[in-house]
């Protein structure tokens, strides 16, 4: 009674791999989640890795995969390659590369290159969720949050520019590696975007973000001086960072008046809540259903196209 | 014929020790340098590790001695406490605490804290030298570049105001810690202040402060698609991070045309090159001569006043 899979899409970050087997509707029939992300699946092999959860899944023998992520990067399964802007959406699976040594056809999609000089950026995974958010045509801002979070400008299905933020990765080394750690504690939660210490500091980057690198400051300063709590630095440290994010987005983003927030779980509502308080507008995309979707329109016209061999 | 020592003074920092004999007229007899800063100090006790270098210099038995720095933090010596603002910087030498243990009268100088719930901030060792700037009646700006970078309002012989920027530290932790340690190679070196990768990164922020976060991804993106060497990189990570602290300072200092400059060395020459970039004149002062002054005196008012016992 089950349709049968007719596909495998994997997303294959650094440090995480997700595989789902996939109907013909791109509907789920079944999905894993491990650690074996780029950085530890060199050890064992892609391939054999991925085998092993196709197998674990009970994956008809020959069925297609299709990989976006950092499998694709020089460092991981094989490279890739980028798609210089503006790229097409259409255009990403034609791109695609094979990866060797599975028993399967298997295509890792390419990332996408902004050769500017004076704004050189990359992406490697976020594509393929903007493939799946169904923008359609006309101008789209997209927001991907995360640990290098991506800003990125669609015009009638191409993306014509981006930017990164390094949010997320700037949160963790601040919070683990810097003084700000004594005033943060031992596992700092940005906690909820209610608090009022997130929403303060949110409103004090988007009024003033070149004051970033003092505020920070103030994080230890008003610990050494007023005990305040770990909880409200850390919700200081996010509030901070996400509002320089958003100040520093919509000065990049001129006519930004409602963004597609690629996001899930906490992340969306913390930054669905701060994009609100910036005055912007807020279109939420599951971010888990834009990577299978784009993954899945991909593995369509590559491997189910119509066109046998 | 030398003028006998009449006041040790002696700047204990977080890292660094440094102590001076001085005579009346509080020129250098003679000088030391430690690397037993406040971290290391405790172990073997900050009165022997003071009593050690003394002897060294063959200090005379009972000269008194001015300490300014973490030595007064509450991890350190003693703690020193804090003045708040608005502090006059002839009041500095009566809020200072007597540290015990060592054969002679030593005290360690105040930190001041600016309490402040929008703006709290803390500084230690810095007030010293602000007080050795010879800076007179009105209004100044002082800048005093570092690991935590201050600056400082100071009306009519008082502090009014001051913020810090974590410009040093940032600089240290990203380029060792976060993903850009790929593109900066292994001993990082912000290069000459008339670089060019300094320069345009310095104008981009000086510009665009607000787009700091992407600023510094740009430099990993650049690295990956256009082999920018590792020297280029650490001085592009310079001029973002000056070029952040002083917009920071500029909008949050109305008025400054002028901004005093504590610094030495290569930090003096990098930060009088952005000061310039950023429109404002510089009036140095050599760091090291200014803490030497502001300990002579303080030390002159509590122990050299004629006031005998």
């Amino acid at each position: 009674m089950t349709s049968p899979a007719v596909l495998a899409a994997v997303d294959w970050g650094t440090s995480n791999l997700r595989v789902w087997l996939l109907d013909a509707a791109g509907d789920v029939i079944a999905e894993r989640k491990s650690g074996e992300g780029m950085s530890s699946a060199g050890a064992k092999g892609f391939a054999n890795v991925l085998e092993e959860h196709l197998a674990a899944m009970s994956a008809p023998e020959g069925l297609p995969a299709i990989v976006c992520g950092m499998a694709g990067a020089r460092q991981g399964w094989v490279e890739a390659g980028y798609l210089d802007l503006p790229a097409r959406i259409s255009d990403f699976a034609k791109a695609a590369t094979p990866a060797p040594g599975a028993r399967r056809a298997v295509h890792i999609l390419p990332g996408l290159a902004q050769r500017s000089a004076a704004h050189p950026d990359v992406m490697r995974g976020e594509e393929t969720q903007i493939a799946g958010a169904d923008l359609g045509g006309g101008t789209h801002f997209v927001c991907m949050p995360g640990t290098h979070s991506k800003w990125v400008r669609v015009e009638d299905g191409a993306v014509a520019s981006f930017h990164t933020a390094m949010t997320g990765e700037l949160f963790h080394v601040l919070a683990s590696q810097s003084i700000l750690r004594h005033s943060l504690g031992d596992a700092p939660d940005a906690g909820a975007p209610t608090a009022a210490a997130f929403k303060t500091a949110l409103e004090e980057m988007l009024a003033h973000p070149e004051r970033l690198t003092s505020a920070l400051f103030a994080i230890r300063a008003g610990g050494l001086l007023g005990n305040v709590p770990a909880g409200d630095a850390a919700a200081t440290l996010s509030g901070l960072l996400i509002g320089a994010e958003i100040a520093g987005a919509v000065s990049a983003s001129p006519g930004m008046h409602v963004v597609t927030l690629v996001a899930s779980g906490g992340m969306a509502k913390r930054y669905a809540a701060a994009l609100a308080t910036a005055g912007l507008l807020v279109n939420l995309v599951d971010a888990d259903a834009a990577v299978r979707k784009g993954l899945f329109e991909a593995g369509r016209r590559l491997y189910l196209s119509g066109a046998s061999a």
